[in-house]
């Protein structure tokens, strides 16, 4: 059976997240079901990164089976077709050998959270970021951050529910970067690691965000995650500033298209 | 009565456009509701730009007359906790003068236009820009608008029901900036005019995306122009990609805030 690469873009508000489930909308459930659509019968498709509830992506990478040689560019076509009108869509699609897989041949994870900082509610686009009301001063974020580059036990980091084997997990990558707007602050936080646990990233931000406001020192990051203890971390950050941004592999699927 | 000045921004997604109508919902009925709300009896605010049906704006500025000298900074956040739940914020807000006017004191105002090109539907922020298919040439989308500048009779570019007294108006700028995005080209179009006619933004934008696909060549939008007929228009963009960013006062009322 032939197998495809696709890249997905998604809104993740209205889902219960990417996993299957049987009574709530899933992304995973709306892929299928596109697919179904297309060749009858069950499909099960495995994707780089099962984001949680509420969590967006805009480069979500999953892999499927087909019966069909499909021509990749109208199976994207096709599968849009029949997505809507769900707010997920397929950026890219590509043929690949019968052993490459989304999560297990993935090398890298990138994360993107954007957070805003305004008094003033927000209008347009309000889903898509999270807000905050106090000034951030993004020096002392990002001299906390560093902290906690490199390989390191996440045990502060991780929910408590998470099913990893080990905590430890190494940050290749944490920058923030301030982003032009017309009303307050707007930070996109990037986020780079070959894998992350489960909510890995919005821990981070949250107490990243306690260091913005000056209610924590660049130097309590470290302090809570020598801790490795779960209760030593800032609140979680909420999910809907979150977006998967991009999956990295040896050679890119997607580079012929 | 002290005079207040208010700039606002808002979703024009559930608006029937920024001017009060009887059995619609409109930007402006929403802030006049919201200021009943802390000063009882009618009120009636005048605006800098009365933004059609579906439009957004990031920089809409409004004056609004009181009977108490509210503190500024506590008069928006009242009007913002009462504007809930519309997608309509108070960003800012300052003491004027009694003469005053957000309309006629003002010298500039400032369009954005967001425009996508790439074949997959949008999911985060559908209502936020206007998607075409096809990709655009900018550098040709550039020389076409470049016919447009200066002071020229724009009846091709304005709407037949529009009321302004003579179809003469100057194009101070018009640049159009290519933003870096994951999927396909994200094009923000900038125009920069004292005053603009009913619908001349969306008829120019409309426009270039002819000239942006090569339906139509650069020099055709100056053909257009001067046949000074409607007729010769390209198709009017719609409205959710369109926002009031800026309008400009001799002195910028907002500056000591």
């Amino acid at each position: 059976m032939p197998r495809f690469a696709l890249k997905i873009e998604y809104d993740g508000g209205p889902f219960a997240g990417w996993q299957r489930q049987a009574d709530q909308p899933s992304v995973q459930g709306a892929v299928e079901s596109a697919l179904a659509r297309l060749e009858p019968g069950p499909h099960t498709i495995a994707a780089a990164g099962r984001t949680d509830s509420g969590v967006h992506a805009t480069g979500q990478i999953a892999h499927c089976d087909l019966t069909r040689d499909w021509d990749p560019f109208r199976l994207s076509e096709a599968l849009n077709y029949h997505l809507k009108p769900h707010p997920v869509a397929i950026l890219d699609c590509a043929r690949v050998c019968d052993d490459w897989h989304a999560r297990f041949t993935a090398t890298g994870r990138r994360y993107l959270f954007r957070l805003i900082a305004r008094r003033a509610p927000l209008t347009v686009g309000a889903g898509a970021l999270w807000q905050v009301k106090m000034p951030l001063d993004v020096t002392a974020m990002q001299a906390g951050a560093d902290h906690l580059l490199g390989r390191h036990d996440f045990t502060t980091f991780r929910a408590a529910m998470c099913q990893a084997d080990s905590p430890v997990r190494t940050l290749d990558r944490l920058w923030i970067e301030e982003v032009p707007t017309h009303s307050g602050q707007l930070l996109h936080i990037h986020v780079e690691a070959r894998s992350f646990l489960h909510n890995q990233v919005r821990s981070i931000v949250g107490t990243l965000e306690r260091v913005g406001t000056g209610a924590w020192q660049p130097h309590d990051v470290k302090t809570a995650l020598e801790a490795r203890d779960r209760a030593a971390c800032g609140p979680v950050s909420p999910p809907h500033g979150l977006y998967l941004a991009a999956v990295t592999y040896p050679v890119d699927p997607f580079a012929d298209n």
